[in-house]
């Protein structure tokens, strides 16, 4: 499974204020290139926290669908959302039938609220016990046929997922602001790393819109998905 | 009064890990660029938390001292502390002789601290009631003849300069790493902004080391120290 993380910062390193509200990091550029992204990987991932806060849609439009149906993929990615206890709300907007929509749970999660949402459309799947293991989460989505996943945020599933050393790529737009916060949500966050931070190499450096597109590889060194579950 | 913030983070914006141990984000032609700036101001100023946790010397040496003496100037610039309860250590490595140290304490410092730094060779300034106000010490060090600050962190600091509109331009180096921690320190802490995030201008991109400085200038548009006071 290849694993791009793509997320858009302040130069302080956060996601949005203390208070979860989104800011408008990025322009109309990089939003073109969130689109592109979008639409050349089988899926699009996000946490809970991020369907709570912000109840994105997670799709591509107009020009990207045709091209991916001229492609013989269906018209937008598959949405997968990381939702230990099956929070997601029954009328959140990535539960509409634009794509279908992967709900990862864990067992603990109520199984009335899975059958709630397997209402909805979605395909409820479990994986680990109390909290959704990354590594079983991407078994299980790589058994269902996807190879290329775009990771959206928040900050806690993309620590989960580095922690985990699932991340192929991380695409970081750097806004030209600072909002500061010891409370606010940044790219990675969970427990993070003590002794070894996760070493990156920079594979390209771009001006957008007024800020910087930084790209890297990541330099994964122990077990994968596939090795773990 | 100028003041340039100069700080390395990792891609998600961490000063240094949870347990706030000192992480080498950036190399050895950064840490030159980094001997420079503090040569070219007349302060180098850091927190309390810093100075705490990673006893920094804050000193120029060997070329640059030559290069400031050359020039009519102290060896290596003065070192400034915010302190607002006076707990810098008496064993501080920047309360040597090697340059002029102000601590800057507020109303609420024990005495008896203040003395025992003044003992130590320190200049003991007030500035504010239980904070030390930002507005107020860069006042007082501009009375006392400066007119130029670097500010070398930490978080907490960095934020209060940001959030009293006092910084002129900001300088971050971006290591090629991540660290991840919702609890670890990232370049601007304390409460953060809620609706006005700090809008920065981008001026200089440059690949250094095996990361990436960005240089920015700071669109003030409030108040200055000197109204604030």
């Amino acid at each position: 499974m290849h694993v791009v993380v793509n997320a858009a910062i302040s130069i302080d390193g956060k996601l949005s204020t203390r208070r979860r509200e989104q800011v408008a990091i990025s322009g109309e550029r990089d939003f073109e290139r969130v689109s592109e992204l979008r639409a050349n990987n089988d899926a699009i991932l996000v946490g809970i926290g991020t369907v709570l806060a912000d109840d994105p849609h997670l799709v591509v439009e107009g020009s990207y669908r045709k091209r991916r149906q001229d492609q013989g993929l269906i018209p937008t990615p598959h949405r997968i959302i990381i939702d230990s206890r099956a929070r997601t709300p029954t009328d959140a907007e990535v539960l509409d039938d634009e794509a279908p929509t992967y709900i990862i749970v864990s067992e603990s999660a109520p199984t009335s609220r899975q059958a709630d949402l397997e209402v909805e459309g979605a395909n409820v799947m479990i994986a680990g016990r109390d909290r959704v293991s990354m590594p079983a989460a991407l078994s299980a989505l790589a058994d269902s046929g996807m190879s290329s996943i775009m990771v959206e945020g928040g900050g806690e599933i993309i620590f989960s997922l580095f922690e985990a050393n699932l991340v192929d790529e991380l695409s970081v737009y750097v806004g030209s602001m600072l909002i500061g916060g010891r409370d606010a949500p940044t790219l990675a966050d969970g427990d993070g790393f003590i002794d070894d931070p996760t070493q990156l190499q920079l594979t390209s450096v771009k001006q957008i819109d007024d800020g910087v597109l930084l790209q890297y590889d990541v330099e994964t060194t122990a077990s994968t998905y596939d090795s773990i579950d």
